[in-house]
């Protein structure tokens, strides 16, 4: 099959996670996709040096490792787990040959109201984990979530927010992650976006699309690439604008895509990339 | 029973559906509840002038009507009936006495992916709104909804995004709404807030707490004040700062709360507002 189109789409594995880590390098090897976005906890299981080979073998890039973060705790033992953690995940990004950790910051601890301060507990940990990453050549992404995860998953709910945070460090160590589901609603994403690029911050480019009514508990709603309301082209030419050239992940958290043939999944995915990407 | 901490209170009529206007009326003498804020839809079916006889004649004040809005149609016909629709409420709200109309500004229409374009169509809206409302005494309140809304409710997703919209009219025309489970997430809200206030277009002020799990659909998720993660006194400080010195609603669709006995969410509000208020 040609890979025309396709040069620059990366799968994320979340997209077609009924897959095994094997099953998706065999699917990815038929259907001529190059690039693959992988999750902490499958690679674990399958082990990061068998991973790294199994990919490697394949003729695969591995363009970023799904997530780190969850940096907001306040309590001295959960914050210190949650570095150790952090650590691990930026081992295990290096191990893989990748050179960017997706982070998701977290939300509020129990009983805090305090969105202020759970920023300020993320800075602390990224000056921790900053230094560390660019040891073992790993740039932190933070993603700006939606604002409806702010209360329990995300408390960097803008790129601005992100950038806010990534400022404060080095670029090579601290960029973001533009997804178009958290942003597409932003009238300031483009300004943002241009900033992030200025910096030399955008650190990766997840693509999924708005569809409603939203599921209960909102996490497993991202639609389908053109299903929704997002005018993917549209972003891609903001980050393109900005000075962005690297691979474009595809990541679907969806019910009813997860219920499906994870091939067919895939092979509708790239179809869907081709069609709404330039 | 005592109205201290109380005079500034306003029920929403949506908290407490369950209760006919006439039940409700009944309840806030009761409990010394002073305001209600409206809507449309039990409000045309008691009557305008029916229901506006019946507050007054409770001494009881109306602090908005909700909601107009739905202003984002392309099909002109479509258009010509969301105009014609907002003028009702329009005369509505001066039947019912009160000065403020709540606008809900409308989704993406099927097919469009151009939230510029939908904002750029409550513009128009506005300018034709804008001067019809003045001469009935009333003021539009542009309400920014949750980002979550952005697409299938409203396109005005920040107070940023509202203000560029009230200020290309004259605030007594047009200003905004703040309501705390709309904003909660937005570090850059009280700015906004502080805007608004310089331009006298803090025309209403809502509370509505944040919790989570969202429900299906996310409509029907707003928590009880207190029972969520936002800040209620910090919210109302920056309001306050800003110059607003009106009444404060409750505004809580809650399947959880339309179960139970509404004058017992009535009183169960009206402590909450007095317990997280000052």
């Amino acid at each position: 099959m040609s890979t025309s189109g396709l040069d620059r789409f990366s799968i994320n594995q979340m997209t077609v996670k009924q897959l095994s880590l094997p099953e998706l390098v065999t699917a990815c090897g038929d259907l001529g996709v190059r690039n693959v976005g992988l999750w902490r906890e499958p690679v674990q299981a399958h082990g990061p040096k068998a991973t790294a080979k199994l990919v490697r073998d394949a003729g695969l890039t591995v363009t970023t490792l799904c997530r780190g973060g969850f940096l907001t705790a306040i309590d001295p033992r959960e914050r210190a787990e949650a570095l150790a953690d952090n650590r691990r995940a930026v081992d295990e990004a290096a191990t893989l040959g990748t050179d960017t950790l997706v982070l998701v910051s977290g939300g509020l601890p129990a009983g805090s109201k305090d969105l202020h301060g759970a920023r300020e507990r993320i800075a602390d940990a990224l000056g921790e984990l900053g230094p560390y990453a660019e040891r073992h050549g790993v740039r932190l992404a933070i993603e700006p979530l939606h604002p409806m995860f702010a209360s329990d998953r995300c408390v960097v709910s803008t790129l601005a927010q992100a950038l806010d945070l990534a400022e404060r460090f080095p670029a090579h160590q601290v960029g973001v992650t533009v997804d178009t589901y958290h942003v597409w609603w932003d009238d300031t994403a483009p300004a943002q976006i241009a900033r992030a690029g200025r910096g030399g911050r955008i650190h990766t480019f997840q693509l999924a699309d708005w569809t409603t009514p939203l599921p209960e508990g909102v996490l497993t709603g991202r639609g389908q690439i053109g299903d929704g309301v997002i005018d993917m082209r549209a972003w891609q030419g903001y980050v393109e604008d900005a000075g962005y050239s690297g691979p474009i992940e595809v990541e679907l958290f969806n019910d009813g895509l997860w219920a499906r043939d994870g091939r067919e999944v895939l092979a509708e995915t790239a179809a869907r990339f081709t069609e709404h990407t330039r």
